[in-house]
């Protein structure tokens, strides 16, 4: 029998970010399909030989690292579940239409919590007009697993992949950024009082706005319909799930270039704000959008032609400008430094 | 902040059989999109408008569940998992495209472990013409799981649904059934005697065959080809993925039909009878078929019509037929018995 061999070293996944990891195991897959027009390396897979395309992604969210049972009510989650997948095919400007669920549980959930986390998909479906058409239930060993694909189609004409972007285009973000990880950051606070002392209730007036966007997030198809409407088709794209300097990063990679974001431009709640001071001095509001993830915003760029159209619109946030090939992904403080923008690590755990 | 409420009592997923809990799950979800032709209960989502369909379906893989590193070769382990994906494509007898892979890992997996579990995958996607079209690494609390999306087309005129078998059909099987399940056995029993005594040397010779077609199943696309060859659509298709009770009964329930099966009729290598003699007395090979599991076959009904295409091809063995509604699914012994099939409850794990 072949044996589990690790002959030659060992690199840990902890070193290495998730960008070069993906590139360095997908490298040798020859694509031989004429349908294949877009594989790994964007936010969904685009397949089919005709004038419209089919959009295919799939997410897959792991208890205790996605989500923590302790203050993430299902029905929320099957809701937010859904919303990641669907946010993926926003991110290609393309419309849902599908999604399939897996789910792997142990026997600590019981049918009830199941029904629960059915309800979340089930209205976040009905929202996006998007049908569930495959389920499975698996099992795991601890705690719940859940994968969800979404399909979805849009019009080649009008598909943005994150290349594309070109020197002097503007960067624009939809909705605002970082609240979504002070929701987070509010229900850790609660979780260790409340560990600490269970008869403690946990106090949430006033953090319904930032609690929201981390429980229950939305995928911006109302931008993507907003931009077919004024007939703009983003020169690149793609959704803010790891914080803006993740998705900055993606963008400038694939399309070859730098950009200038400006600190004063980027769109931050009061809300946000107002967490961040009250949790340290040194928890910033900027680096809670640079780095704090889930608010499944969209990133895009637009041609300078194409700036009446987008100026007036109160969705749409233009936060930069991107610079040539060579260039760094900045951002420039009001003070006029230029900050790196520096993609994040591997998340590991260790076992 | 909406609590986790379990208010009606408490139904254990482990009493309730995998095809209620799904239906029961997924019941209130009404389509929206004339492009879902099929949604839930079946082996793909089928999509489209066209003629042409597009086929999706999502398998999750958890370790510890659905494999056992202690002697699961991390290249098999991508060969399977794409070929499990593939499998469910031909059981609608469609052409896999393809595959998009979200692995989520603890740190006790290395960069170079994630290698050979993609050259495992690469095979795969070589041997069947199928393109890796997305990828996407996460974090595991423990372990590894695997979800592994397979995109394929079919005609809609060559379309086989679970849903569909007849009076009089021909029930037939391909390859043979319990083989993987007694690979399965042997590596269990190696196992425990190699905790036992970590100097053991395991003796896996003369097993090839049992143990190929647990570690590394092949989907069979080689009969998929020959039914197109052969210009017959079976009236009703799946795949053998949880014992041959388990696929029978999803054709019978959704076809509203019930089942004969011969027992002298079913086909078991003769590898997979000398490892239940080995194992135990009350080991029956005839078990193994018929709910050991992972085979990977494919089980299908055709029109008494299609006999004579059929009736010669070494691979394809007719097993039984399908007799009228309310009638059970049962397989007859060669004393003239008839045993009623019965499909297996969720596999549920203790936390």
């Amino acid at each position: 029998m072949e044996q589990l061999e690790y002959q030659e070293g060992r690199t840990e996944i902890s070193h290495m970010g998730k960008v070069p990891l993906i590139e360095r195991l997908t490298a040798d897959f020859e694509p031989r399909n004429a349908g294949t027009v877009k594989g790994v390396g964007d936010d969904c897979a685009v397949i089919g030989q005709g004038p419209r395309k089919t959009l295919v992604n799939v997410q897959t969210l792991v208890e205790g690292v996605n989500f923590d049972m302790m203050y993430t009510p299902l029905k929320h989650l099957g809701y937010k579940a859904a919303a990641v997948a669907i946010s993926n095919i926003a991110a290609m400007n393309g419309t849902p239409r599908q999604l399939l669920v897996s789910i792997s549980v142990s026997n600590r959930y019981s049918v009830e919590a199941l029904d629960e986390l059915y309800a979340g998909l089930r209205l976040c479906c009905q929202r996006y007009d998007v049908d569930l058409a495959g389920g499975e239930t698996g099992t795991s060993r601890s705690g719940m697993v859940l994968s969800v694909t979404a399909v979805g189609e849009v019009d080649e004409s009008r598909i943005a992949y994150r290349r594309g972007a070109k020197l002097h285009d503007l960067v624009c973000v939809s909705g605002d950024l970082g609240s979504a990880y002070a929701g987070l950051l509010i229900l850790e606070r609660e979780k260790v009082t409340y560990q600490a002392n269970p008869d403690f209730q946990p106090d949430l007036d006033g953090y319904d706005y930032v609690l929201e966007r981390f429980l229950k997030p939305e995928p911006r198809m109302d931008i993507v319909r907003l931009l077919a409407d004024k007939d703009v088709v983003p020169t690149a794209m793609t959704d803010v799930s790891k914080g803006l300097a993740d998705s900055m990063l993606h963008i400038c990679r694939a399309s070859g270039c730098g950009c200038e974001v400006y600190e004063e431009h980027l769109p931050i709640d009061y809300q946000t704000s107002r967490v961040c001071s009250e949790m340290s001095k040194n928890m910033l509001p900027v680096s809670c959008a640079l780095n704090g993830g889930e608010d499944y915003e969209l990133l895009f760029t637009i041609g300078q032609k194409d700036y009446e159209k987008i100026k007036d619109l109160k969705e749409v946030h233009i936060i930069g400008h991107i610079t040539e090939e060579g260039m760094p992904a900045v951002m420039v403080t009001p003070q006029n430094t230029a900050i790196t923008l520096r993609a994040q690590a591997f998340q590991g755990i260790e076992e």
